[in-house]
């Protein structure tokens, strides 16, 4: 049974067709810059690589250009071979705690929700239509990045502002990447001895937005993320959490009097770039750590606010027994990894060296005596994605 | 030598007179809804406590009227008796490290640095005004809030914002609370065995403006407060941390325009009080807590965001020694010490109940086994300000 997973974004629309149950994946791609007349269409099958430039003007284009190439390639014969179609759906709020099949009713429901996630919603709604509208025989299904966090302890997902605002607008702490941190603890459960349903982990998914959460017996318990993906610890180019304070000064000195444009200034011009002034991507601010002040800066801050969002959630959760590493910076970056554990070797963590030199695969980098397993494990949201989506189309036969 | 501390406040002035350097306390008082027709003028003096209702109109009229007091009473022949004035400040900025005697120049740059706190830097250059003008010889001394956190690694005061902002305008933690944080560091340097300069301590300012220190051998290293008293830990009123993104969203919602009133929202209606809608006092909801879900909601949460702070601040110290409670709610709520040393009992805190059970005096409340020593320590900011003040009247003789 053929199964694609969708992840869209503003000028992306990432893929992957997965044959399942078997979970293997049969061929990948994404169109990127969107809307240019130089749009790039990357597809994989096979051991080959296509890559091509062409004017992609129209998500409806984009969609029909993916799946006219597989039928050109006769990886399927016609569209109705895939029988689902799984989505990516940033924000689900409170209405959607698991996947859930996109019904007219449900898709009102995720623009609705654009509220929280105002460009995520939109284009990830309008994907969904077109591909029901391209494929109207295959079932449409919603994975929200938020689901997995969305009944953490309401000690946890509340500020300590007004509860009228919780219960009348809902703000909340809704988080994100939920799809990753819920792969990874299918992980956790599997290579861990015993599983991790009596212990108490920490996920760190640093890619460039980052995210840790707090999992207490198995149970998702925490998540660094907030009401957006904004808060939290120091990421690519976001600020994680400051004194909201600054804002309005910083409105006046900046001579800036749209509150939106500071989210903007927060999302886009912080974190990494804003500190090392290098580069939002790791790898450009860890190869001038040694000749850039600035840079190295940048990367003592990052480990700071990941090393005081472990101590945290260790504390909250009165302990922590495992801890995992994944998405781009904590899949391959060794130093990173490093840099982390080496500051928790008060609270009894041992790094294996060697393990933690390899990078991208899955493995367990402390010694067998430290009293915090860690693992590096790569994530896979498309697997989720096409799992749940699996969940649904496996009574379709 | 007699030395006067002043706090003064929108409409508060406290003070209290010091015999120096016996550091004896001569007489106290303070007087409330200054600027109304029903003014509270109080005062203690040789166990004697006078309290009496009166229009005072101006701040100058208040200061009169407790110097005027302190002569009909005898306690000092004429205002030059007392030698020194010491006033608390609450902005330094990055221009105070230590306290100061206010020159006109220095003088001008405290009402420069109003910027950070609008409303009482003004008031304190103001009453340090009316102060020099009623006692000409006497000299005035600044000391400041945020002067003991100036120096913390440049990786904790800085936010993960475009580093522009600090360099030209100063955006950066200041913290506050900083005399109450010495002057607890003073303390414990005389009652842990061998001091705490070769240890990690965190120290809990807990009143109705709460933050939280750590020190890091025997040096401030971090602390809760940021670029304004909003952040950190939830508090009597004041919300803490929060995603900025709440912010526009919010406004929307409530159909505020002007951000300013947002960060009135998050400095007056939040907190304790937000949470539990009975009140900002922490003892109105100690007292509800078997009776109003919300207040012990709001119980669950304070205690929840201490214990993360304590978790981060363990975790980027490389963790801690020695933990000390003080201000209202730190030396009066067994209750608050208790919730908060159990949920540490997984890093090897042992509570000592009976000693926790005293409130309002200087005590160990751990046992001699638990691996970190906790404190229940009564601040005294006045003290501090009295003895920083010393060390510039102490050479006038």
């Amino acid at each position: 049974m053929k199964i694609m997973a969708i992840n869209a974004g503003s000028s992306t629309l990432k893929w992957k067709l997965f044959e399942m149950p078997d979970k293997t994946t049969i061929a990948s791609g994404m169109i990127d810059r969107l809307g240019s007349p130089k749009s790039v269409f990357k597809l994989k099958y096979n051991g080959q690589k296509i890559q091509r430039e062409e004017a992609i003007e129209s998500n409806e284009v984009a969609v029909l250009s993916i799946l006219d190439a597989l039928k050109d390639m006769k990886i399927i014969e016609k569209f109705e071979d895939i029988v689902a179609f799984g989505h990516r759906v940033v924000a689900g709020g409170e209405v959607f705690k698991k996947s859930e099949i996109v019904t007219e009713e449900n898709l009102k429901k995720i623009q609705q929700l654009a509220e929280y996630a105002p460009l995520h919603n939109k284009i990830e709604s309008y994907y969904i239509s077109v591909f029901k509208k391209l494929v109207p025989r295959a079932i449409q299904v919603a994975v929200f990045d938020t689901s997995f966090f969305v009944d953490i302890p309401e000690v946890n997902y509340l500020y300590s502002i007004d509860l009228e605002d919780y219960k009348k607008y809902h703000v909340r702490r809704y988080g994100a990447h939920g799809t990753s941190h819920r792969y990874i603890v299918s992980r956790l459960n599997q290579i861990v001895d015993g599983g991790i349903g009596d212990k108490n982990a920490i996920i760190l998914h640093l890619g460039s937005g980052a995210s840790i959460s707090a999992i207490k017996q198995g149970k998702a318990f925490d998540i660094s993320m907030g009401f957006t993906p904004l808060a939290g610890i120091m990421m690519s180019s976001r600020s994680g959490d400051i004194d909201f304070s600054i804002i309005p000064y910083l409105m006046r000195k900046l001579g800036i009097s749209d509150v939106s444009k500071m989210i903007d200034i927060l999302n886009n011009k912080s974190g990494l770039l804003g500190i090392s002034g290098v580069s939002p991507d790791m790898r450009d601010v860890e190869a001038q750590e040694d000749t850039n002040q600035r840079a190295k800066l940048a990367l003592e801050m990052y480990r700071n606010r990941i090393l005081k969002f472990i101590g945290s959630y260790t504390a909250e959760m009165g302990g922590v027994d495992v801890i995992a590493f994944t998405a781009g910076v904590g899949e391959n970056s060794t130093e990173v990894r490093e840099d982390i554990l080496s500051g928790l070797e008060y609270m009894g963590v041992k790094i294996d060296h060697d393990k933690n030199a390899q990078n991208g695969h899955e493995s367990r980098i402390t010694t067998d005596d430290s009293t915090v397993a860690a693992y590096t494990i790569p994530t896979n949201e498309e697997l989720m994605i096409a799992q749940d989506t699996y969940s649904f189309a496996k009574y379709l036969d």
